[in-house]
């Protein structure tokens, strides 16, 4: 069955109370003002620190306050789920992240969950019953800042990372002291669940997630909303190079092995391969051992992001990158140096849903035909996402697609990402929309008729 | 008066003595066991750590043990003086310092230290009453490992850095914490003393330093002593590259201000340009914030040390530097970054005394003079330094050289550093002899005679 009938509805929401969710939700974990207004200030709110339960606290009550039963998982990913007409089924979820970079902004994640929840209040204020359950997610450490695996906790729901595994996770840090795990700061802060963090033990009907774009595509072309059909490929990597320490005053150069500089060298060399295959390197972490001004590191480590949309091109780019980081390393360092790779997140190309994108597309094209600017250009277009979001991994288990926003200068992961408010409307009244087109769906489906007999 | 006539008595130091001394000392801040002996560890004493408070223990009960008179200064510089025939007039000294690399060896600056309480040993137990007091003085922080400025408390002495500098000087650490400054730490292991730190208020001599060459010369030319004429010129840096954090999976390479990777063009070229200039350059620390696999760092920190034998081409390798790194920041990083550097040292060539140079000299053939092998080849000859020592500083306020042993494959500031017991013997009956020449040089000119008359 196509959804091209569908009808729904046409609702918009609250483009104001939706702002102002969003920046009520920031006062936990607000850092590095930028301007003068309150709002104008990013965000340090790292996964599971206490700016982060006071979020997650926050979250719960405004889910509990809109009639939502609530509950938290294994790995501290919440849950609030709104009832329709039959309940037995599996939710349909809006879901993203509420914890952030650093030094990061108000928008990555944290509008996808707060319009979620601005969704639930449009369906409440107009007494709409869905057909089944509609819900809300806030998935533990998306951004795999503090503890390095990214979207570790729809992994693990996704069944793609054991649990153990995600539990043992422990913080990034270079410097000696007592790196803290996923399991020990979701018991400090009182939010690792008794319910199995699991596709199976908690089944979704979908998965569609709204989020800034995080890129200038948007913004260069005029538009209003991406249609996003999958997310490129990308792999992470930990990269140790190892030679000798020795003191900088008295070992010529030719006697050395010198780990930053091959460490440098081969920064410099990711780059040109990713610049060749029209891809992406990345360096965000570099650091050296022992870490002194004169004397030679003994060990240079860090951190390699590569993507493409291919998943093939991405294998010709790491093993051009592998075989040039061999290269420096034995010829290209004078005496010598050792390289390791360490695979940290690998990635693959991702296709979305074609009904949830059909959906999207749908309620994209009736949100956006309410505007005046309609008339004589198509405000949207279907994109590729270049980040990985929780998405990726919601998406092997139950259909998936994600909605995109602008990004003013294509600035995120920096405090002063911005998506201005009307377009953070137009984004959450596309999400409405495209979940009462899924819920009509699979009405018309029949999903619901064994439940029904 | 030339110092050619001197007649001192031809002791030796006893090397078994010696060694057992320095190992002794090494037992407090003993890290890196790399073989099975119980010597065979590399050093983590950290300058004003635990260790180094229980090594300096150790020393003043040593001197105190030899008979004398012992004291600390402001920068908790550790001074034990042996008394002579005429004790008014400034001492001669000894100098090296105790602290090491955090990844260091049990040679480097411990040496010269042991050396000087050997020396003492045996004027002790040959009864020999020399003209003027003679010491041993263990210098704070030579390394600048700790706190980023190297032979820091030689240089208050000497009255080329403020004592509130000194004292202001914090932890080399890059992570939020509390960084501990020089003042406090001297304050927690009880040794900031009342005794100004200062040439005036506490006057040498002179000042001989025995150290290891912590490079390959004198192994790779089968020489046993280093006749050091002087010190190359050195200057340390920490350099800070300034550009844009965003998305690693959305920011095209084109819209890129990646700190990371200007930074590491710049280490490569700084290598470029030693290479050119037949100096050195090192880049021993660098790291990188907010420092997130999957965003582009928005700054870079990294040390620069360049080092050459003249002055004047050390300057000219600098300024090669800053044009070749404003050009990468402003044109080879794409949307450009900002590049800032901040001078931590600058320590131009130096000449040491050609006075001390000489009874150096004079002791070294007769010490050499005992070896089998003399009779066929000259086992010495003059070196300058390619590192900075405490004694760059003292050279400015009193006579002063240096000797060198040899270093087992040139490596030093590595757990694996290395001079064999009867080279550091020989090391030391050199030092002896120096003292012992230099001491009835300033008798025969007269020195003492206001004192006596």
């Amino acid at each position: 069955m196509g959804s091209s009938e569908l009808d729904v509805p046409s609702l918009m929401v609250d483009a104001k109370r939706l702002a102002e969710c969003l920046h009520d939700s920031c006062q936990y974990g607000a850092a590095h003002q930028y301007g003068k207004l309150s709002t104008e200030t990013g965000m340090a709110r790292l996964s599971l620190d206490d700016s982060d339960k006071e979020v997650r606290d926050w979250f719960m009550e405004t889910a509990n306050s809109l009639g939502c039963r609530t509950f938290f998982d294994q790995m501290g990913n919440l849950f609030a789920i709104r009832s329709g007409k039959n309940n037995n089924a599996p939710p349909i979820m809006m879901g993203s992240h509420l914890d952030t970079q650093p030094t990061g902004g108000r928008y990555d994640g944290i509008l996808g969950v707060v319009a979620g929840l601005e969704v639930l209040k449009v369906l409440n204020e107009n007494s709409i019953e869905t057909e089944g359950s509609v819900g809300v997610v806030n998935w533990t450490n998306e951004e795999g800042a503090r503890f390095p695996k990214m979207a570790v906790s729809s992994g693990v729901w996704a069944e793609e990372i054991p649990i153990e595994t995600a539990w043992g996770l422990r913080e990034v840090t270079t410097h000696g002291g007592n790196p803290k795990s996923i399991k020990e700061e979701l018991d400090k802060i009182g939010y690792r669940g008794e319910h199995p963090a699991s596709y199976r033990a908690n089944p979704f009907a979908a998965h569609f997630e709204l989020h800034i774009e995080q890129g200038p595509i948007l913004e260069d072309e005029g538009l209003k909303i991406g249609v996003v059909h999958g997310v490129q490929a990308f792999k992470w990597f930990d990269i140790t190079v190892r030679g000798r320490d020795s003191h900088a005053g008295t070992t010529p150069l030719y006697a050395r092995k010198d780990a930053v500089l091959s460490a440098a060298k081969m920064v410099v060399a990711a780059n040109t391969v990713a610049t060749h295959h029209s891809g992406l390197a990345t360096t965000g972490i570099i650091n050296a051992e022992p870490g002194t001004v004169n004397t030679m590191a003994h060990t240079a480590r860090f951190t390699l992001d590569v993507r493409h949309v291919r998943d093939d091109v991405l294998e010709t780019m790491v093993k051009a990158c592998e075989a040039e980081f061999r290269r420096i390393a034995q010829e290209d360092s004078e005496k010598g140096c050792d390289v390791e790779w360490k695979v940290l997140v690998d990635s693959p190309a991702v296709q979305f849903n074609s009904e949830c994108i059909s959906v999207v597309e749908q309620s994209t094209v009736n949100v956006l035909s309410a505007l005046p600017e309609t008339s004589s250009s198509k405000l949207w277009r279907p994109m590729i996402s270049g980040a990985g979001h929780d998405s990726c991994y919601t998406n092997l288990r139950c259909p998936t697609s994600m909605i995109f926003t602008p990004t003013r200068q294509g600035i995120s992961h920096n405090p002063t990402e911005y998506c201005s408010p009307e377009d953070c409307a137009l984004g959450a009244s596309v999400l409405l929309g495209a979940v009462l087109r899924y819920d009509r769906l699979r009405a018309r489906r029949g999903d619901f008729s064994d439940l029904n007999c």
